[in-house]
């Protein structure tokens, strides 16, 4: 079970100060996600000590080099750490062509298939739904069309309430009562699913925006997450540099938290001009106290609380 | 002046143990040269204070990923820091539509120019030749078209021996001795260049080769040098294995550099199934003892003692 959100690279498209490209691993019931694979994402999951070879979903936002360039290189390295299990890949069009010339021109076949879903960055699209969680794209405001992720999880399973079981109680009447369903066992006797189960652990949603100008349509559907990334490239002495790019300062990313009524925001996508991240961590804050940093190495909980 | 081989990264296909895929950074004589440029390379040059904006020539050996992936980010860097100086690339051909895809996928166009030069590699050819250096790559044997490269000094300028200037010489004719002319005053007085000139320093020979199997045409070309890396990705326990992948073991890039009679010899391109190096560099002792390991951030200066 849990959800943890990891920050593997926070850095705008020029990496200084030690900090990395673009990359988060996302841990959700035993799926491993990664959002966007910036360049020594492979050497920074491993200064981390995160699975790579667990990875089963690999989400890009858009093509530029700082939000895809290290994938090749994680490819070929499960190529040659001998990966057999499918690879989900989901990005903007384009991506597969950039992996199909380079396999070309290395003379390789990949161990493993990988399954290229090339998503549409004008209306949301859900990209994966299975029996635990949904992804669905977040349409973004950038140069090159781009699309956040939107990673929810679907309602939980109730839970036993041990204390109230009984001996004798029979596995499979146990889990007929988790699934909510009452039961009589042979002795006709009654055993309500309410009187045996404990309501579903809570189930939580985490936004990634990437690269983004502040956008209207992206508070509509972020809103209520409990955990919001939000690129925040520039601070407000840069707010036309941020214009001009399409990014946003740490104000409009706190803005659009304060908007949606998000529980947490995470700021990142730092630009190389800002050795020191304070400042733009004071902005954010001024608008929306609960931000925090992207700071590489550091693991995010979304259900740090529950029992 | 100078002539200085910096590792930027020193592992084999997969990065393991905080070491990094193929890249040297070469100094000399005021040009900066770049030899490979594995994922990650503008990282670790920034780790390792080296200007990138001052790199002019960058050679790839070959197309494995390991070698090139760490290009596209360095030159979207360049030019995201405005460069506008030409910049000169050398690698087996494909490289330059590998380029070409990518900067289309992304919209841009670098501010500054790439002079691609697409090598063969089943001879040896001059690729660079100025007034102070020649680069001509070295065929190696690999499992795509791979080459070294060799760096050579040519000779350099004679010098003035200030002990025996004579107040009242003339600059110009200063310039004219230091250029190996004798020269006549007017008041008909003879300075003759042998008088007042040292020998030039010496020239130094570096030879790089980054992926191969042992090769007695490789032997043949390194010759006298005065510093060879040679790749050993393998220990001798794994002679078999470096046989399958044209690899090269610790022993045989001894066995090069021993019978090519180089003065020291660096090793490199470690297999991600060594965590520790000693093995590889006592066998290659056993064979060549002038041998040195390719640690990252580790200068090798070839002039060293030089006056």
């Amino acid at each position: 079970m849990g959800f943890q959100v990891t920050i593997v690279g926070s850095s705008g498209a020029v990496p200084a100060f030690g900090r990395h490209p673009s990359c988060q691993f996302v841990q959700v019931q035993n799926r491993c996600l990664l959002l966007d694979c910036g360049e020594a994402a492979q050497m920074q999951l491993n200064a981390y000590q995160l699975p790579l070879h667990k990875i089963n979903h690999i989400f890009i936002s858009h093509l530029h080099g700082d939000h895809y360039l290290g994938l090749m290189g994680l490819l070929f390295t499960m190529h040659l750490q001998k990966r057999t299990a499918e690879l989900h890949l989901y990005s903007p069009r384009g991506l597969d062509e950039i992996i199909v010339q380079q396999l070309k021109h290395s003379n390789s076949a990949l161990h493993f298939n990988i399954d290229y879903t090339a998503f549409r960055t004008d209306t949301p699209q859900c990209l994966l739904d299975d029996e635990a969680i949904t992804v669905t794209t977040i349409p973004l405001r950038h140069k090159l069309p781009t699309a956040g992720f939107l990673i929810s999880e679907k309602t939980k399973p109730l839970r036993i309430d041990k204390n109230q079981l009984m001996p004798g109680m029979k596995l499979q009447h146990i889990a007929q009562l988790k699934q909510g369903s009452d039961v009589v066992d042979e002795g006709k006797t009654l055993y309500r699913a309410a009187d045996f189960t404990l309501p579903p652990r809570p189930s939580y949603t985490y936004a990634y925006c990437s690269d983004t100008a502040f956008a209207e349509e992206v508070v509509a559907q972020v809103q209520g997450a409990d955990l919001l990334y939000h690129e925040a490239t520039f601070r407000e002495t840069d707010r036309e540099k941020a214009g001009e790019t399409l990014h946003s300062t740490a104000q409009q990313a706190a803005e659009v938290a304060k908007r949606a009524h998000v529980k947490k925001l995470i700021i990142g996508h730092f630009s190389a001009r800002y050795r020191e991240l304070d400042g733009l961590l004071a902005e954010a804050k001024d608008i929306f106290p609960e931000t925090l940093l992207a700071t590489e190495g550091r693991t995010f909980d979304l259900d740090a609380h529950d029992s």
